[in-house]
Formats: structure tokens, sequence, C-alpha cells
């Protein structure tokens, strides 16, 4: 069974890529909706949710844990590893630095997400680790979760913001961008539009996935008879309609969400 | 000793209006920026987080609670004065109400505030009581929280935004609009100007402070000699370097934060 956890909803992203990739692995997801959103919050209280996230999931059965949220990928790793030591962890931060640093021609690679996520500086680390010559050029666009939230994917107002945001890396050169919250796949096509089309966009959903895929399918092998497609199973910390309405949004089809007080 | 509480740091524009009319008592508040937002979360749970807050001004001390956010005071004041029946609570939308149902002349009446306040239908519910004549127009605003806490309080993005929230209740004709939520004041000119000049707006956190002014001149009143003026006491249950800078903007000034886990 395959945890997967994010601040609220946009983690609903990396559900889809998984059960379009191994729709026979059960998967159970929570989304924090109570205390949505993380990318304004400290590291220490990302910290100390990531872990109340992680203990809920391996409660209900989960073997493997995936991080579907950007900022407690950047801040909270260490902890959770250290914590749950037998537990095989992914987060969305390195298989999009990899896949990053696999694209990028100019070495000029940019990177938009939560202020915290921004902050923790984790992307430039590992570029600068992997490849001292790439340069990050990097921009918090915290105004997007919530535009997205609202479901404003494609208004006017959406598409100034994305520019807003864009332009600071625009001029800096970037030719591959990373979509450093799982929220953005869904104004994918804006973004793209605002950072030209010889920007390469990287869905660290569409990567995580890749990874898990590949690790679960060797570490857990089926039998052909067992190959059943189930539903996922999905839980929340609160549940307004609102909520309904944006898991439809994230997940593109209809299921029932499950509430749980942490 | 006033205890007052809020989600996050939108409450200290009603500690700004205490400290103008009754800066010789002692004023503790409470911003809960940890589970911040509360106005995209459910009754249920803003309810649960209120009753935690208030638990915590009164064991600092607090003799009379001010909600200072109008999620809670539209969806929690019941269980909140049935838990703690001896203490005296005062809320936002009591005075914003009245005051308005004072000013209209048409009789014509916007809303706009957090979703979970304009569903709430509070405000619809009172005045229908007062006056079945007048009509409420509400309209929820949920992108002005982010806006304002990005500090984006003059930009062209917030103006358009500010312009199309209010245009359904410019076209009904409202003479009065209530500004549902303690963020509000700080974009009170934009608000204004798109509300149009022949529009009165209603600031809950003036209101609020009139009252408990009143209230706490009567019931504690001070010794000449006692006339100190003190510094409020600042806690949040989490502490970054934007919750800081956003403490400044709605208090304009500088003050310690205290950080308590709840």
């Amino acid at each position: 069974m395959i945890g997967v956890f994010d601040s609220g909803l946009g983690g609903l992203t990396v559900v889809r890529e998984l059960l379009a990739k191994i729709p026979q692995y059960k998967i159970i997801y929570f989304g924090d909706t109570a205390r949505t959103p993380y990318g304004t919050k400290s590291a220490e209280t990302v910290t100390k949710y990531a872990l109340e996230n992680t203990r809920f999931l391996l409660e209900k059965g989960a073997q493997v844990i995936v991080v579907a949220c950007h900022t407690v990928s950047s801040t909270a790793m260490p902890v959770l590893k250290e914590t749950f030591r037998k537990i095989p962890f992914f987060e969305v931060v390195t298989p999009s630095f990899k896949k990053a640093l696999q694209l990028t021609r100019k070495k000029i690679i940019g990177l938009i997400g939560t202020r915290t996520t921004v902050e923790s500086g984790i992307y430039q680390r590992l570029f600068h680790e992997a490849d001292p010559e790439v340069k990050v050029v990097v921009n918090p666009a915290p105004l997007l979760v919530p535009l997205i939230e609202e479901g404003w994917l494609n208004k006017p107002e959406t598409r100034r913001i994305v520019r807003k945001y864009l332009m600071p890396l625009k001029i800096k050169g970037i030719d591959t961008l990373i979509l450093g919250c799982t929220h953005y796949p869904l104004i994918k096509k804006v973004i793209g539009e605002k950072a030209g089309k010889r920007v390469k966009l990287i869905d660290p959903s569409e990567e995580v996935a890749i990874e898990v895929a590949e690790f679960i399918e060797k570490s857990f092998p089926l039998k052909e008879s067992l190959k059943v497609n189930g539903e996922p199973e999905i839980w929340v910390s609160d549940l307004t309609s609102n909520f309904e309405k944006l898991a439809q949004l994230f997940l593109k089809r209809r299921l029932r969400l499950n509430k749980v007080s942490l």
C-alpha cells in the first residue's frame, strides 16, 4: 500500500499520475486541509505536521510514503527519514532536480514555489553540488496557490500574476523551469505561455510518479491474478464543499473524501 | 486584561483600535498563524480552533475575550459562550450589523468576506430579523486575504480583483458595505474607490473597539494613578520573517512576537 500526503489537495496530482502508471496498487492519500497551506509556515511547524501525517498513513497500513508536497520535501525530509528509518520515502524535489539537470542546455534553471520552499535553498544546494556552473534563478509565487484553489485557472488576473512572477526569471534567460508546487501543474498551460515556448517545464508530479512506479513494481511484484484496479482511499483533516470541488479538479474524477482529525 | 484572538495577524487591526481608545488596559493577543487561514475551513474545524485559542488566553489571565476574526464570529459564538459561560465575549459581526442598519438609507447592504463567513448566513439572518425590508447582497472575496498578506495593498492586480468582487454588489445598488474580514481595513482606500464614493464602508475593527472600550471603562474603572500605557503582549502559533513583517503592517508599529504551540 502506497501512502501519499500533502498539505491539502494539490498532491492529488501525484495520485493521478500514479493511477495512470500503476493502477493495480492500493493508494491511500491524506490531505491536511484543516491546516493548509504549509508554504507560508515555518520549517519547524511544517516538520511537526509532516510527522503527524506520516504516522497516520503508517497506521493505516502504508508501506511506502510519497511526500507530494514541495514545502515538506524541501524542509522536513531528514527528520522524517530519521524518525521512520525502515520506511522508503519518496519526495518531489530530487526527481525534479535530476530532470532539470538533464534537460538544461544553458545551465540556467528557474524555480517558482511557495515562500518556504524557495527560502529553504534546497534546489540551490543540490544544483551547486552536482554542477557548480548551474545558475538557479528563483522567485516565490505565493499567490498562485490561492488563485488555483479559487478555480481561476485561466482568468486574466491569473495570467497577469503568472507573467509578473516569471518576468525576473525570463530576464535571466532560464531554459528550464521547475514547477515547485504540486498545485502548479493545473496552470501548466498559462505558465508555459508566459515562460515562452523555448523554456522546458518540469512537472514534479510526473517525475516522482516515474520513480515510485519503478520502485514499487520492482519491490512488490504482483501476480497476474492480483492485477485488479482499485479505488484510492482519500482522507482529509477538514471537509467543505469547496474542498470536494478542489479534489475533483486535481484528480479529474469524483471520489468520496473521508474526514479524520489528527 | 483583554484577550484578543484571530486566525492570524489581521486581528491586530482591532488591537490598534483598542490601543487608540483605551491604552491603559493590558491587551494579550493570540494569532493562530500555524493553522491560518480559517476562512476556507469548515465551521466545525473553526469552532474547535476557537475553543483552543480562548482557553489559551484565559490561562494567560484574560478576563474579557474579543473575537477579532469574522469567520469565528460568524460560526463559533454559541459554542464559545456555552463553554465559557462566565466570560464576557465580544465579536465583530454584531457591531458591524448594527452600524450598517443605522447608516443605510436605501436598505441595500453589501457584504464581502471569506467563504465561510458569507456562507454562514449570519448577517442575512440578523438583518432579516431586525428589518425584513433590508436586502443583503453578498460576495465571498477569498483572494483578498492572500493579496493583503503579500503586501500587495495597492497593486494593479489587487485593484482589478477588488473591482471584480464588488461589481455584483454595485449592480444591485448597495449604499453600505460591510468589510467582513479583519484584513480588509488595510485596503479600505482601494475598496472605497471601487465601491464608489456614495457607498459607506463599515470597518468591523473600529466598531468592535468602540463597544469593548465602553464596556471595559464601565466594568473595570482604573484609578488615575494606574493609567500607565503598557505594551500589548503578542502570541502566535508559528513565527516566520513574513509573519513579523505582517504584524508590523497591521499594527503600524514594531513589537516582539512570542511563539507558543497549542
